[in-house]
This record gives structure tokens, C-alpha cells and sequence, in this order.
């Protein structure tokens, strides 16, 4: 990069309108806001052991898609801003939460640890791709919004797994 | 509570299989493990206007979903443990990102904020819902693992809306 680029900022705002009438359903529709404004349905449920009907995903999948793919897309538009040529990218993502509840009181949960096992294809050098993870990291709007130190990534390199 | 009640733990893990092969929709696979197993697709892409095909929903739109509904389930299972009576819940949530770049080098991204708007219908009393709503957060696994602080709450009393 010169250095004379100019620094940028721009913002995303993604909101949404949830309602509950009685079991677990939670009809949600969520809107991208802003110059290209999407909108979606995208309504949750519990499973039927876990007192829901299972007429829609649990929040949690939402959840754990969302994460999965935000560090994937970055890592596929980074790739081309650093002109790192890879092929294709997979990445298993492991999120554990641990609840405690005495009695039948409201339980209070705790995420134990995150992890994401990423392997990306293609020619690049293993430092070239420790980048893209690393700037994937730092471009991934969940990411950053999780608690410091919670995700912990994993590049596969050769037949290896190595943390980066 | 009785005092002799016991404490438990249980655990939560969802986990995810990724994959992108060119541009920018991930083919996404949730699992959620443990004795009730279930498997959901949640792929993602971006709109054309972000350089994808729009053929899925955005990460961040299922992230949205996840943080709003998760929420809103604990309300709902809470009310039923604090044996408050509530009618129709509606939440509103905005979540609010910046990113910063130089040139076109990749973006670094920060959450701003998050605020979530709470509606709880119903005759139970001011200081009960804010009980359900304080209980709801300690419970929701996806708030519990954001950066302390990032999530600010309203709860709707009367005609107008109060921090929580």
C-alpha cells in the first residue's frame, strides 16, 4: 500500500423485530439497513425436548453460522486485497457454553471456549496464510464483538493442526 | 428456592462445517450435539451489491436473529420458572459495527453497539419484568459471550422506555 492511502470508515447496521406469543417460536425479521437495505425472515425454535415445537432453527445455530461464516467471508475478501491466491476454504467451528442453575431457578451460562479449525487450499506459503487468518480475525464483525481470547483458530498446515 | 436445593451444570455445544469454494456463499452445516441431536443448514452469502449473489442470508443477519432470540427464549422459559405472568414478548434490537481501512487493504471491525429494545406484554409489575429481563441476560448464552457492556437493554413501561 502507498503511503499515502486514505484511511476510511464505514458502518454496518443490521437490526431486527422479534415477537413471541406464547411457546418458543420467535418470529424475526432482520434488516440490513443502510445505501442497500435486505430484509429477511429468519424465525427461531426450540426443539420439541427442549419444550419448542421445532418448527425453526435454535437461536444458538443462528448464532454459530453467523460466526462460522463471517471469519469464512473475510478470509475469502481478504485473500484477494492481500493477493493471496487460495482454493477453497473449510472451517469447522466448535462453540461450548456451560450452564448452572440451582434448583428450577433461571440458569446463568458462561461460554467455555470457541474454537475454529480452519484449512484453506490452494498454493499460498503458511505465512501468507497465517495472515489471512489473522486479518480475517480482525475484519470479522462477530469476532471482534466476542469476549477477548474466547475464539481460539487453528491452521491446518501440511496434515498438521497448528495454532495461529 | 428452597436452601437445599441443588446446583447443576449442563452443557451446550453447537458446532459447524463450512465451506466456500469461490465466491462469497458458505455452505454452512449446524449440529447441535449432545443426547437430542440436531443438524440444520444455515448457508450465508453476501448481496450483489457486497460482490455475492445473494443467495442466502448474511452472516450478520443470522447473528441478529441469534442475539434477538435467544434473549427473547430465555424470557419465555423464565417467566415460566420466576412464575411471572406475561402475555406477547416483542423486541427490537439494532447492532451497530464500524470498520476501518487504509486503501484497500483488508478492514479492521468494531462493534459500536448494541441496544435491545424489550416490549414484555402482560399484567406482572414493573419490578417483575425487570427481574425476567436482568435473568434473561445472565441466561442467554449468545449475550454471554459479547464483550461485557456492548448490549445496552430497554424495557418498555408505561409509554415510555427505561435502561435496565
Amino acid at each position: 500500500m502507498a503511503g499515502t492511502d486514505k484511511i476510511s470508515r464505514f458502518d454496518v447496521i443490521f437490526e431486527a423485530e422479534g415477537s413471541n406469543t406464547s411457546k418458543f417460536r420467535n418470529d424475526v425479521k432482520v434488516h440490513l439497513r443502510g445505501p442497500h437495505p435486505v430484509s429477511v425472515d429468519l424465525p427461531t425454535d426450540e426443539g420439541p425436548l427442549h419444550g419448542g415445537d421445532g418448527t425453526a432453527p435454535y437461536p444458538l445455530a443462528y448464532f454459530t453460522s453467523g460466526l462460522t461464516a463471517c471469519v469464512m467471508t473475510q478470509l475469502r475478501a481478504f485473500a484477494r486485497r492481500l493477493d493471496i491466491a487460495i482454493g477453497d476454504i473449510v472451517v469447522n467451528t466448535r462453540c461450548h457454553w456451560q450452564a448452572q442453575q440451582t434448583g428450577n431457578a433461571p440458569y446463568e451460562s458462561a461460554p467455555i471456549g470457541f474454537t475454529m479449525d480452519i484449512d484453506i487450499g490452494g498454493e499460498a506459503s503458511e505465512a501468507d496464510k497465517r495472515r489471512l487468518v489473522l486479518a480475517a480475525q480482525k475484519g470479522c464483525f462477530v469476532e471482534q464483538s466476542l469476549k477477548p481470547g474466547l475464539v481460539q483458530h487453528r491452521l491446518k498446515v501440511g496434515g498438521s493442526w497448528v495454532a495461529v
